[in-house]
């Protein structure tokens, strides 16, 4: 154990992202509650405050923090959960062997148990109902939501210089959120805050259309591949660079106790899809599920602090024959086991049936459904059919159902999908499940480039985005083809963070532009080091720009490789901002001038006395 | 001498891009007419027919083919050119020292001139014109124009297959292209086929909405990096990868031999901004420009066989100011190029002036006009805005001006642009120009990802295209951090022939989806190698692939990585395939029987029968 745990600490990294430093900035209303952001600072010269970014990284980034991955980290929410006085301790289920996939219970060859993972777990006290959902309905402004404000107010400080510009497609977006804007979002089931009880140690964040686009990153093992290390690192990798939640989707051995690892060093919400756990049970044999192995699975992983379950509860048996007209049939695992299950014996699916008993155990720790699409479609041609959208209404029925019972709810999307058939999706989804959060996979917008889908998903991405989807489930560049590594993770997680962004922006987001703003002045002044720190990928910007000017000299100076010394844009654009001050005089003025040739000459000579020898050329530039 | 061209024998890439062949297609109505196309083969198990693909890479990737560099390409064109009677042989204007950046006139230090450059160039006889859109107007049918029908209908021959779906904004793609479908586009203005007559090399390619979305990309070396070897070879590995056209941007020395080499060896238009030569034969000093050494520049390039020059015909005096009120101002070189000499002069700018003279120039070769948005905007601050806009109404006036003497005309966009500006981007555009074929840089959909704009702007590519763009200029990873290197120009590449693919996906063009149904269902039947042949980057999909199985067994087993032994959902699909079969009956039959509880048992025992073991997973899923 001391082995993998001293594994595990080699293999995280650590240490704050260049060019910025963490804060912990006190919430509005509630001070004794410091939210974690990121700041990013400029070069003095330019008059610049530092620019705060949201962030997802956990302690991981902060100087102050000391990490000892054994250890996990501090369970920050653990006051306000007790302090609502509405749960109990109680002895937890016994981890058994075949949680970690029929291993001896000497472990032999297994992963070590979390060191700490004997701590009793929380639940709610019979009757309490510990979701979000329950607090805000009864009017209660929990410390999760007062966070949540403060974390989403990034750069509302500035909002007075913008004019704000958007089509946000019938979202809500407010000017400035407040604790109650959260409260009602939540009460409406509008956005979810994912926090199981029993993971204590996240910090919180919202999911829904009136709050900024989320990215999550899906990490896990397969029989085939990967061990627990690899898993924490990517885990602590993913949120580095900015996910905002992270989905374990281990099959094979060892799968409780590679969670516990995970989980236990998490700042963010983490998802998993259970019945992945419940077929390695049974020995994967699909037929053999049971409704009581699956809901022992819940317990045990509701017990660890899983935030949201994925559930593929809409795979009804009489959808099943609907996807044998299909070019690529059923691509999601979860929903290929329940269709096997259902067909074998020609019932209806435990899940579906069994909806409301899974709603009581969700309520008891504040697992948040995410309603799986296990019929979407696994290529360009099966997009927007019968199957897929026979499920996606059955979603919203579900969605209904959850809510009577104050559970929280989001919902799974596709898939592949072409460009002109992504909006009726997002159309479909907010008719069908009542604006509760959609959490879509990409869509791909096209099936041809294996080894390019995080750009063919992150180009429906950034659409559905735009349309309404709260949550982008990443996709990386191993898609279709193996599992993705350290480099494929973070690939995909800043596709996806630029695909949210460009979102954001173009809902109309009132802080988003900030950002931008502040790249593109520093690219204008030259300011090399800024646009690198600003960048959502500072490392390999500035790797990028050495590679053809590595000279320390070249950050400072006014030029770059594209255009080289003789051509420059930025500094003639400033001959013409000078030259316009001096003339004072709008351009209607030029206008006249341009006929007037009395004036010519004078202003001629006006203009090379303002200084006009070109100097070298700058990076703003495209080619051309 | 020998040096060089050995050095770029070296340099380039040939034969075939892998599990394909290159194809010559004789043209519907005449076989004379062999069009080049690649036919790629699937698994004999698949009793599928090959696979053919639009192919922009030439000689270079047929096996037929010998190549010599030094020799330059066959001069496919030039017997059509001299069966229209209208061209004349001439002594070529002298090629001066400051052609090459004031090398002296023993070239020291610099490229050596192409060995068969002495060749005489041709032009229109006194008072003819060559322009394609001449012959259109006259009703002419060009064999260029049936080269482009035919190479354009690729896959047509499956059309009966299809329901064609799809939103083209206008657009009005046939079912069929015909040569005379392509002469009427022309003769309107609607589409372009770059081709002077001094580059009978290029293979005819056609730029226009209603035709395939084609992409560009920008190689050429600066004062700082690059040589003419390297630049040849990113030519020639820009096409493999899919180019329709590339620009050489190359300033600094050698320009001129540089280009020559480039444009005798390219089968695809090649495309400059002839400001930039000018600027060099004047030391670099914006306000030394003349017309007559502009003008100059033009005839040089000209007889070296450019097929499209950009002009920044639009950056008029009044408009200067505008740019000042920008966040990064001019970000275009030859926009803040002719910005400064307006400024320098207070004058008009000499190219919106002696614009129908430069298009005297254009007419007796060919040449098409690309006309330049030197006003463009820079970051997602000035999208959209007064200076931008005002180019753009003159670029339409100018488009007129061009069509008055029948000369090919396209017209340059931007640029950064949130997504919900980019509609009003092309809708403009349309007005403005009268339907001339739009080609636009991205657009970047935000600024914060240097390292990553290929993805920013290909997100924003894919949609512009899809709402009309006729070709997309490429962005790299290396944008507004250094040059493209080798692997730079493939991810561009790449990167926008998806985003190219994906807009033709979503215009609904009949042929489009072919190539994504063959690979998915490829996918779907574990035909790995298919998969990997069919997508546009064979090498890197299999490359990845083997990161994690790389036995050669794993390439034909029904297994992948990403579900582990365990886990399937292609093959559960088969099953519920087959089952649906046995069955011969709706789903409302299974509706009903989830009713009847007495039929159960039997349905149950008859999908047993069928065999329902579960078989390995398949690498078709997304994760969950």
């Amino acid at each position: 154990m001391a082995d993998i745990s001293s594994k595990l600490e080699i293999g995280v990294t650590t240490g704050p992202i260049r060019g910025s430093r963490k804060i912990h900035v006190p919430a509005q209303g509630n001070p004794a509650l410091r939210v974690a952001m990121r700041e990013i600072h400029l070069e003095p010269s330019s008059g610049e405050p530092p620019v705060r970014v949201y962030d997802t990284s956990g302690p991981y980034t902060d100087e102050q923090a000391s990490i000892d991955i054994s250890a996990g980290l501090p369970a920050l929410r653990r006051p306000w959960q007790l302090a609502r006085g509405d749960v109990e301790e109680y002895e937890p289920r016994e981890v058994k062997p075949e949680d970690n996939g029929q291993l001896g219970p000497d472990r032999s060859g297994g992963v070590p148990p979390f060191p700490t993972a004997l701590r009793k777990p929380l639940r709610a006290r019979p009757g309490m109902n510990l979701s979000q959902m329950h607090y805000a309905r009864q009017g209660i402004v929990t410390p999760e939501m007062e966070y949540v404000a403060e974390r989403e107010n990034l750069g509302r400080a500035r909002l007075a210089a913008y004019n704000r510009s958007g089509e946000s497609f019938g979202a809500s977006i407010p000017d400035y959120v407040t604790p109650e804007f959260v409260r009602d979002e939540v009460a409406r089931g509008r956005a979810i805050i994912p926090s199981n009880v029993n993971h204590p140690e996240a910090e919180p964040m919202a999911i829904g259309r009136n709050f900024l686009v989320k990215v999550n990153a899906n990490i896990g093992n397969s029989a085939v591949a990967s061990d627990v290390a690899s898993e924490v690192d990517k885990m602590v990798w993913a949120i580095r660079w900015g996910a905002d939640t992270v989905m374990d989707l281990s099959t094979g051995r060892n799968i409780h106790d590679t969670r516990e690892w995970i989980i236990r060093n998490s700042p963010v919400p983490i998802g998993t899809v259970p019945i992945y756990q419940a077929l390695e049970k049974v020995g994967g044999i699909a037929e053999d599920l049971t409704w009581e192995i699956f809901a022992d699975t819940l317990i045990e992983q509701a017990e660890q602090g899983v935030d949201y379950f994925t559930i593929h509860a809409g795979v009804r048996l009489p959808f099943v024959p609907l996807a044998a007209k299909r070019m690529t049939g059923i691509v999601s695992r979860g929903g290929s086991i329940m269709a096997k299950w259902c067909l074998a014996h020609h019932k209806e699916s435990f899940l579906y049936e069994r909806f409301d008993e899974i709603t009581e155990i969700m309520k008891a720790y504040d697992v948040a459904y995410s309603l799986g699409d296990g019929l979407r479609p696994g290529s360009i041609y099966d997009a927007n059919d019968e199957a897929q959208f026979a499920e996606l209404y059955t979603l919203g029925e579900l969605t209904k159902r959850a809510w009577a019972q104050d559970v929280q709810v989001m919902i799974e999307g596709p898939g592949h999908v072409p460009m002109h058939k992504i909006r009726e999706n997002m159309e479909k989804q907010l008719e069908a499940c009542g604006e509760a959060p959609f959490y879509t996979l990409g869509p791909l917008t096209t099936d041809i480039a294996p080894g390019y889908d995080h750009i063919t998903s992150g180009i429906g991405a950034a659409q559905i985005g735009w349309y309404g989807t709260a949550m982008l489930c990443y996709v990386t560049p191993k898609e279709h083809l193996g599992l993705p590594d350290r480099d494929d993770v973070k690939v995909g997680v800043v596709t996806y963070k630029l695909a949210a962004h460009a979102a954001d922006l173009a809902k109309g987001h009132p802080a988003a532009q900030v950002r931008d703003d502040a790249l593109s002045k520093a690219r204008f002044e030259f300011r090399w080091r800024d646009q690198f720190n600003l960048s959502l990928d500072p490392d390999t910007a500035e790797q990028y720009h050495d590679q053809t000017l590595p000279a320390e000299g070249a950050k400072s100076a006014h030029f770059c490789s594209m255009c080289g010394p003789k051509f420059c844009s930025m500094k003639i654009s400033q001959e013409v901002r000078d030259f316009a001050a001096t003339q004072n005089q709008p351009s209607s003025r030029f206008l006249a001038a341009e006929e007037a040739e009395a004036g010519m000459r004078e202003m001629s000579r006006v203009f090379k006395d303002t200084g006009s020898e070109l100097y070298m050329g700058a990076g703003g530039r495209e080619h051309d």
